[in-house]
């Protein structure tokens, strides 16, 4: 299988800055809290992001680009799923609750993730319903305030445009079905390879030059104060964890969103949280410090000083990871029976 | 002044293609009939598109390529100028009227035009009330049922991100003074370099190999036909033409746009036409064949038979462009100061 370009330019650049190995005492800390780097090497991110069974190739991850950017998988033929998954603005979409067909807000008022590096969680969506990106990609196409497109109306508009035919036969033989399903999986193989790695995988991976002496500082102090107990894992979150004692919390009452049926809610990745304001499930909270303090009482039961938010805060952006170079597609053309946009 | 890369990409693409160089009858009647190709020399293109009070550099084009992608230029953060005017789409959003802020539709039932070529017209939006880029690049950005941004807002949204207010020291000096015109001169300067050469400007450029039998056959009627009267220069199309006729044909019922104060209407570019349906200022008809025949007969008081319509179809195919590679950007972080978002 020949290596995708995008995950190839992050690998290069992850190997590129880890050159003096060797470890010091924090690093060591930092690795037996659970916190993973994304790997150096491409053999081994494969093995954590491929599926044998359908394994990532250039065509499929070149379809999957195109379909990610197409307005026409929407009713309207006006939102992609780059509109709530901006890859321009950390791979998200900046405000507070998702807003989709009919300019109509999520009815639970649920943010937006990011989908850069969401290949690494154990869960899909906030309340963790969906094993995978596969299945992930096909409940916001079709859900009403967001796509809004019937499984059937999206597969009649790709069947209907002949050069997208050619791109499923190209990545998948001729004898592809072009299903629903299918459409969602090849979105997903583009998602998986949405990797970015930092310069805390640098460290973690034995630079110890990679941090400040100020990031040092704070991943220290995110360790001790206990923020590591979730957000930890090659995600640095990612995982369903309980959320029940929340529902005291002022950034708890917007909406219904009760988590899953344990009340659980899933972690988000910290990976590049200074492009991905405002914060939480309901995006309630728009500024990092905020959001760390809150974190400390609601989840953890302490109280974080001004000095101690404003490290951690430090340590946060050096998970701003390094995105994949990303060529704006050109969509293929549709014909004269493409099912047309509706806006009701 | 450093030629930026956008262009050096679309005028290599031409000049590989155009080098079996000596003209045929057809050629020197399309001449004459005004139809213009972009220039095979940057040096001649340049003349066309560059200002030399503001000079088109690298620096501003890669920053206005930002900001076109930029929703934050939104009242929402959701809409930006690429939402309409979809670089992936030809350039323009594939539905009849533009949909902007909470979701309404353009007041006068517009259609978005292609920002591909616009520099080429000889005045902007459908009335022409704009004489350049420049100046039609602050419409949409405050036009209510648009982007919906006051200057104000736009400008305080800038200037609460440091890494833009750098980019734009950077392209125009230490002093600039960052106005809501300079962000939209900015947006500008990446437009006019949204060129997109076709096969026929090679064929025009002397290469008669560059179109087939049957687009020169299609050549042919469209200039017989009289289409080339109005469709012609380089923008092949792009300039105000009388319209006053429209009124008693079905695509005129839509809305109350009624051109400049003379009737007129601007004529759009055919340049990647297969890519912009639908058609028309109220984007009222879907297929190229219909669209055709109705301006054979609104605009030429004449009926185009189905092989006129087929044959001219055929070579208006010829004119879809080479676009210039777009790296997708990443969009500078907001500060804690950045105006948020609101959607009422």
């Amino acid at each position: 299988m020949k290596l995708n370009k995008l995950i190839s330019v992050a690998i290069l650049a992850t190997s590129v800055t880890a050159m003096s190995a060797h470890a010091d005492d924090l690093m060591e800390k930092a690795k037996k809290a659970g916190l993973t780097p994304i790997p150096e090497s491409t053999t081994e991110l494969m093995k954590l992001i491929d599926d044998p069974q359908d394994p990532i190739t250039d065509a499929k991850v070149e379809l999957g680009k195109k379909l990610f950017f197409d307005p026409r998988l929407s009713r309207s033929g006006l939102i992609s799923c780059n509109t709530c998954h901006n890859l321009a603005m950390g791979g998200d979409d900046g405000i507070p609750a998702a807003i989709g067909h009919g300019w109509v807000a999520n009815p639970h008022h649920l943010n937006s993730p990011t989908v850069y590096n969401s290949v690494f969680y154990t869960a899909q969506f906030w309340d963790g319903r969906s094993p995978h990106l596969a299945d992930q990609a096909q409940g916001p196409i079709q859900a009403v305030p967001e796509m809004a497109a019937p499984p059937n109306l999206v597969k009649e508009r790709i069947l209907s445009i002949p050069a997208y035919i050619e791109e499923f036969k190209n990545a998948y033989g001729n004898d592809v079905d072009i299903t629903f399903p299918k459409i969602a999986d090849t979105i997903a193989t583009f998602e998986k390879t949405l990797v970015t790695p930092s310069r805390f995988d640098d460290y973690l991976n034995g630079d110890e030059n990679a941090l400040t002496d100020a990031e040092k500082k704070g991943l220290k102090t995110f360790m001790d104060k206990g923020c590591s107990s979730c957000h930890t894992g090659i995600a640095i979150g990612g995982t369903m964890q309980p959320f029940a004692q929340a529902a005291q919390y002022k950034f708890a009452h917007i909406g219904d969103f009760k988590g899953d049926e344990r009340g659980f809610v899933k972690t988000p990745t910290l990976r590049n949280i200074t492009e991905t304001a405002p914060y939480f499930h309901n995006g309630a909270i728009w500024t990092l410090e905020e959001a760390i303090k809150e974190m400390g009482s609601t989840q953890l039961g302490i109280k974080i000083s001004d000095q101690d938010a404003a490290d951690i805060k430090t340590f946060l952006g050096a998970l701003k990871g390094r995105k994949p170079t990303i060529i704006y597609p050109q969509l293929p053309e549709e014909s004269d029976n493409t099912p047309r946009p509706t806006f009701d």
